[in-house]
């Protein structure tokens, strides 16, 4: 996510995580910015745990679409919540390929020349085609899951779906078989000729930072505050 | 991004904002939640002025993509970064169809029932096909516009792209002319049924917060802080 050139790649490797392990497919080898790709499924899992909001893209009739959808994971299985009713599921239920992609946005990199301005990020990506669940015991976990990944132990405080409410959820879910992650850390990468310019250049790092609780306005008088929010708004960090 | 159920739809419109216009075409009129669907090009151009970064959709050799990509706008215009190495940018400059995306993460909307759970979001999306930019005075522009959207009055702080460097950066417009936004907020929508049910419910809100600018570690001696950098983490909300 930059307009760096070409030769940067080579002149200044901005990464010095080591360890890559190779791309599970040449579809997914990261080949803009190779030294910026993490293939562990280790790095991929982390960035999916981290983000609530992936972009599922897929075509319809010839044009791509990239829709924002709540994801949750459980082991090798991402989950993404939908309606039965959306071109979405319809298309992706069908067995169209598809694309998953999960960015977390860690920093702003100001460099000493326009040209290197860039963010420090995170991303994830998941290629594959979805699969609609069926099944009301799997259905059951990812709604836990969704539920869970918000805040943890509220699924222990909400009223719990209904098998007739599961029938008419519609929950698709792609496996992590073919994943790679993307990731640029550390300072802004300026050329050996710009160093020694009398500019300010460092990082703004930048998180999802939560408010106060809002109490619905509609609570239930006596309603006690949800001791899952209230302990996960604490420890965020 | 909800698993709720079609019937919610008619039963409790979210939204009261009105003033909704039509669609600009067929393909971008929102299906999905249509209460929730805004045309108004102010409401579209405010969340991308908001947000950093979008994800780009398009196909190559039959797989779609989603990829994160820097954007800013100038006008109707949308910009993305990107490199003339990358499938992306080939793709998408011979004239492929795309889909940008935008995504605002505004609060983790916590429901009495699982099924409910939501999030409140603003995302615009823009579908047509990009062109390569080649004049140099809109590349120029361009770059002003990514620089000075990250942190406002940097661009006359740090050395400008040479002819030869712009030469080099690929950045690709997309013209705002099919475009639409889908906005949720407010409380949870459960059903009449759960009303009375002893759980709390609420929004907790979310935003992208900055920390403290980390000064680059091979900064010359003596280089002032950026008054522009400073300015901007002062006065975040």
């Amino acid at each position: 996510m930059s307009a760096r050139r070409e030769q940067d790649e080579c002149a200044q490797p901005e990464t010095e995580r080591g360890g890559q392990a190779g791309a599970p497919s040449e579809r997914t080898r990261v080949r803009r910015m190779p030294a910026r790709a993490r293939y562990e499924r280790a790095v991929v899992e982390e960035i999916l745990d981290e983000a609530l909001v992936a972009h599922l893209a897929f075509c319809h009739a010839g044009q791509p679409y990239a829709i924002p959808t709540l994801q949750a994971r459980v082991g090798d299985t991402v989950y993404v919540h939908g309606s039965a009713a959306s071109r979405m599921i319809r298309t992706l239920a069908a067995g169209a390929p598809a694309c998953l992609t999960v960015t977390l946005l860690d920093g702003l990199v100001l460099a000493r020349a326009a040209l290197h301005q860039s963010v420090n990020y995170r991303c994830a990506m998941i290629l594959g085609s979805a699969r609609l669940l069926e099944d009301e015991t799997e259905q059951m976990l990812a709604l836990e899951r969704f539920t869970e990944r918000l805040i943890p132990g509220r699924w222990g405080e909400v009223r719990l779906p209904s098998v007739k409410e599961l029938r008419r959820a519609s929950v698709l879910a792609m496996s992590l078989k073919e994943c790679s992650a993307k990731v640029r850390s550390g300072p802004a990468l300026d050329e050996p000729r710009d160093m020694a310019l009398d500019v300010w250049a460092g990082v703004v790092p930048l998180r999802l930072a939560a408010g106060a609780p809002q109490s619905d306005p509609q609570l239930w008088e006596g309603t006690a505050c949800s001791p899952a929010v209230e302990r996960w708004v604490r420890e965020r960090p």
